[in-house]
């Protein structure tokens, strides 16, 4: 661990794996439409929303992806580590009021890089609704130990 | 174009190229703080935050790639259009005050799929700090065209 409690790579291992969810609310809803700019009809617009396929408003993509954000620097690697990398596949439709459970899991670790990849998927009631993979930057303990040695010793 | 101003997949051509761009401001990070749950002390906390090498608080990475959800529902191909899939890298920090400029390009078109590929690059003071991949699915106005015409028929 680190000293913001966040994991080192010589903590991880294949198969660790932690969640984070969050219910997307009206207000997230709105909120992102104003810090993204994305003010599309589908998700602002009940009465357009309505008329179409998906019955009603639904959550932008990148706020369901968001939640995988908060799973990453909040659990697991935890504070500290680095987005380096995310690919995600929109698979379902999240609406007003659903809950969003992201679920990271470790699938490769490179220590010598100090690069961890992470399968991360967002499910609402159980069912898909992002299949996706993050690669992040974690610091090791191993390089910091020496790195303080070689800084006392310079003093 | 469909009824929403939205490019129809026979509008559009390898190449075509347009852009959003947003200021990110310190109310963009403490809102999406919120909708995300990423409260990371690196997007929050200027007294942690200007201790790292970054040297201050920089804004979440989704939250700069959610300027890229503006520029596709938004602009290209605009309203009507589904987002399938996003890759992206995160490739600098961007920093409260920064002009996101979310560019995006047609590089493949999927006619009979209504899928198309896109080019995704956020840029501040014109250097890349989101480099990455759309596919997003497109109307056809041919095929909404014959089912007006089965439709009318049918009545």
């Amino acid at each position: 661990m680190n000293s913001q409690n966040g994991y080192d790579i010589e903590d991880l291992s294949l198969g660790m794996s932690a969640s984070f969810a969050k219910t997307i609310t009206e207000a997230d809803i709105v909120m992102f439409a104003g810090v993204s700019g994305d003010n599309n009809a589908i998700h602002i617009n009940e009465e357009f929303a309505s008329s179409t396929a998906f019955g009603g408003r639904i959550a932008h993509g990148i706020l369901t992806a968001s939640v995988i954000s908060a799973a990453i620097a909040g659990r697991l690697p935890g504070p500290g580590s680095v987005y380096l990398e995310q690919k995600m596949r929109f698979c379902a439709p999240v609406r007003p009021g659903d809950t969003v459970h992201a679920i990271v899991t470790v699938k490769a670790i490179e220590v010598d890089r100090g690069r961890v990849t992470l399968d991360t998927t967002c499910k609402v009631a159980g069912r898909p609704v992002i299949e996706g993979e993050a690669m992040v930057r974690v610091d090791s303990r191993v390089k910091r130990e020496s790195r303080a040695v070689a800084a006392q010793a310079r003093n």
